[in-house]
């Protein structure tokens, strides 16, 4: 951390900051410039998260200089993690695609899609059971009863199953069916979720908030991992920008960003990302092509009668499409795609 | 609702999207143009938030007319809401103002402060006993521990008390001890917690999101209110921009924007709208000068001693010196400023 | 245009807006909805540019329909525009590399870039001669004397000159020299740069401003191209967003977006658009995955001594990597890349 | 300036970085950490602009501390620059209000206009010859003409005049009528046109962009000092973000920070700001609470007929209440408002 004072500092103003850094077992280094006196404080900055050095006179900036995460850095761990979802490898070099519709509508929805998403190629059913609506008159889900229907589709096709949790009371409950949690982006600092799902055994799918830095989105994977849970898989699903063309602005540099960063898979979700089925398809690909670790497509039977996102949700048949070029670029790029046993 | 068809769009494509309106009930209004077929769409459009034209062949966009929340609405009632807190009236040209620390540290701290907020002309206490950190090794607050030290400022004071809650499982424990509950700004679409707090009896000030467009934040309001509690103040808290000199850009137009749109009362929080105490003072008359119903200000006995927020924290005397200039603005203004009995 | 009428509208309301719509020469439809009566207005709505009518007593909001820009619309023209400079085609499939300094310092840097962008498979030389520094005190560029230097290479090598014009003063003086105009960033709505560059018989490169959405975006196309000169490529270069890690966040849904609503070729720079040159690889090659009809990419033969961008520039080597895996897959995404006669 | 190697840094990078920073004229300061050395570089970091130690291998960042600006900064000159125009002061405890249409539309529009204006309290009539549209399409202005109407309207009024500045080769021509030069947000990064606007001795508003930081906006005031104007008004008028209900987003906060950043006086547009006239009135008096140096508000003697911002234009009645609360709100503040002799 660099203390930087301001060009009125007196000596007392900065032997208060030192002494204060001193006392809080830190050593220091006073560096006067031309202009100013800078201090460099030597130690594990991170221990000093409350203290509030700015506010004592003559300081004018504190300039943090180590990241805030530990685990989920590479400096904790330099090869990347590879997460193990019964089989299915997703990260250094696996790659897997999780296809489904938004949400759980019915029994028979669930299963027509699980064959299709399966045959084209994908090896993760993704549904929604408990859905966060932004409108407190839409579909809410089936709950329990769409984790069974879930749970069924698994049994018939043996798909793995990715399913959100939105409440620190049902994670219990979801983790009972569910292959894979799904933390959704309006939830990714709910710390009191986080410490939830760091208690379970499960892989989490921890979605980018809306306007979350990169250093956010790890330091709530750290809740995660600091929690006990070290199966977090990153999912960039767009962020929120000023352009209104497209749902949320997909922010595929997050792919190679976050793999110089940490060792964590980051997987994208272009559904989300675009809020358009025409654009699902070259981003897709893109994602594939920037380096992703898997993809998170929404794909519904019939996405003019989808009761959530249908505008963004590809037919089966554009599905298999996708599926396609998915493979070739992936392919070109090395990457090994997963397939079921 | 208008259903924008594209230029390409055939007389089946046409037909199509108005056979499906009407089989949901809306009546249809034709429109062909120059360039294209506008549909305009008569019925509660509210009723179609599952359903997804966008996906019908021919359909260009779909432009939503009304706004999507009711209760909330000016439409619903005209005249302001005035939430009363024991006798303290917020909105309809009733002024409070709310101050205390961001976490309740001690109760030492609680307690002076508690007498120096309330002598400078506070009538509210805010201070917070469960923390949303953005770190997972920050201080994570005191708990229930914390919410009987502000209950005992309560008695001593008379100030009536704030605090946040973050967990639909500790609402409950949360109401026993505080007037007003906070939802945070990171949990303004944890809708599992709104649900919660639309059961209680207690007004709720709900902090607009980091990046939660007016709608958004008036359609949270509208899961408070339609699940029962009509008790809602909002509380603009600064949005997140490109400008990374304060912590965010405090957005003083909403204050004129709700008023025009809702009859709920609308407070702002200059300390997070900006981060740094220097702003404090100056954003905080411009708000009250914008008609704001109310001001939410960070105040700790000794902020380079603070475990939250220090820097954005004014000390007793600061915040002494501010309730002047409020006092003075207020009165141009035609506000009328609360008073403890 | 929809006008939409407040609740309380009256009779009179609305017949003073029938009456100036027309009086405009409009023709009008009435629909009196549940709530409100909303006005649907018939004809180019683009003659309205001026006309004021949320003014209007009664008038809650005016939504237009038609897109503002018509030559750089689908609607005008269907196919794909390619773009031809001197034999090289952008653009329908057409996919060219245009890679070199951002400055151009000196008549060795230039021609040694040259010589090597050229071996791994650029067939287009950027460089800047006049340079829009954020800083007064940065390198301003050599002018004329840079603009030489890039004929020179050009002689040399065969690559064709894309460089920046930043002043209408010396746009006739740039294309004595030139091959394409590059008009950047902090220019797109210079409109009066823009005139100007509607006046000359080169291609234009018009990068996106830092914070223009698609439609402000094509609309500066449409001053170019409503001026005379219809060769416009743009050029996505990232936008300015809250994420900081980056220098801007690379828009890539900008190109499958721009195809779907322009019939004008779409290139992308990921050198600005993520500003570190260990993006650069992956974003280029996603870039080409998503539909780019180019690629603009900053090499410098030692990018540590470079007078402006070099944490972004990459060395002739790693660039002649890039073009390996940029070949690769715009093979599988069945591009034609351009190559030297 | 600070850089901070990373944690596989080597000695030899070590030495390398060092070696080039002592080549450069700086001297050094070596910090070895518990993770990573940092290196504390003394000298001013501005000669630095062009060099690119990011490139260097081990460094992982490097961290100005300096700000980019030297005359525009506090640390330049500490007191307030007072601007005089014509014997009306702005800055430094002086307040003026200018009004006027947005652009000039005829010699009726313009007399009118300035009379009522100036009746109301207003010293300073704004009003655009030259008009930087989004759209070809749209009103472009009446050029000279517009400014010889703006020159008849001083001369019976009283009243100064600021118009806008778009080209560099119009510069002289404008500057023949104006007494007030004024940069517009689009141009704000427009450096050929700030260099222009730097050789002639009248003031300069400089917009803010519309997403320029803080510091970008005082680095172009910056380019305006530094060729020898020293007379520039900063003018806040509202920044892009997500949210679309208003035009842009009012940063109100800018007052007080370039206040403690800058010695130059600093304005407020509260017209474009929110783009709605019924929001000018409360962001107005907010501006003056926060302490703005000025306003700059838009007034039509008929909105609804206005060629250019009609909806986001006050008629003169409103501005004239507008005026009275302006005139509390100041006196309360302590702010003397400029009148005419």
């Amino acid at each position: 951390m660099i203390v930087v004072m301001n060009q009125g500092a007196t000596k007392e103003d900065i032997e208060r900051v030192v002494d204060k850094l001193t006392q809080l077992g830190f050593r220091v280094h006073l560096s006067e410039g031309v202009e100013r006196t800078i201090i460099g404080v030597i130690g594990d900055e991170r221990q000093l998260a409350g203290a509030s050095l700015e506010v004592l006179p003559g300081v004018e900036k504190v300039m943090p200089i180590l990241q805030p995460y530990k685990l989920a850095s590479k400096g904790f761990k330099e090869e990347p993690t590879v997460v193990d979802v019964g089989g299915l490898k997703i990260g250094g070099g696996h790659f897997q695609v999780m296809a489904g519709p938004c949400a759980v509508e019915s029994r028979e929805q669930i299963l027509e899609v699980a064959e299709k998403v399966k045959a084209a190629g994908a090896t993760i059913l993704r549904g929604g059971a408990y859905k966060p609506r932004t409108s407190p008159y839409s579909f809410q889900g089936l709950e329990e009863e769409g984790l069974k229907i879930l749970a069924e589709a698994r049994e018939r096709t043996g798909l793995k199953i990715v399913t959100e949790v939105v409440d620190p009371r049902t994670v219990e409950l979801v983790c009972r069916y569910a292959d894979i949690l799904q933390i959704g982006a309006r939830n990714m600092q709910n710390f009191f979720l986080l410490k939830e799902v760091a208690k379970v055994d499960k892989p989490v799918i921890l979605k980018r908030g809306l306007s979350a830095t990169y250093e956010e989105w790890l330091m709530a994977a750290e809740y995660i991992m600091s929690g006990g849970n070290y199966n977090v898989i990153l999912c960039e699903r767009g962020i929120r920008t000023f352009e209104t063309h497209t749902r949320n602005t997909l922010d595929l540099t997050a792919v190679p960003v976050i793999h110089s960063l940490s060792h964590l898979p980051v997987i994208v979700d272009p559904s989300h990302g675009t809020g358009k089925w025409q654009l699902v398809h070259p981003m897709a690909v893109a994602a594939v092509a920037a380096g992703a670790d898997g993809l998170l497509i929404e794909v519904h039977p019939n996405p003019a009668e989808a009761m959530s996102d249908g505008p963004q949700s590809l037919t089966p048949e554009n599905f298999a499409r996708l599926m396609e070029d998915v493979r070739n670029i992936a392919q070109v790029m090395g990457r090994k795609i997963g397939t079921l046993q």
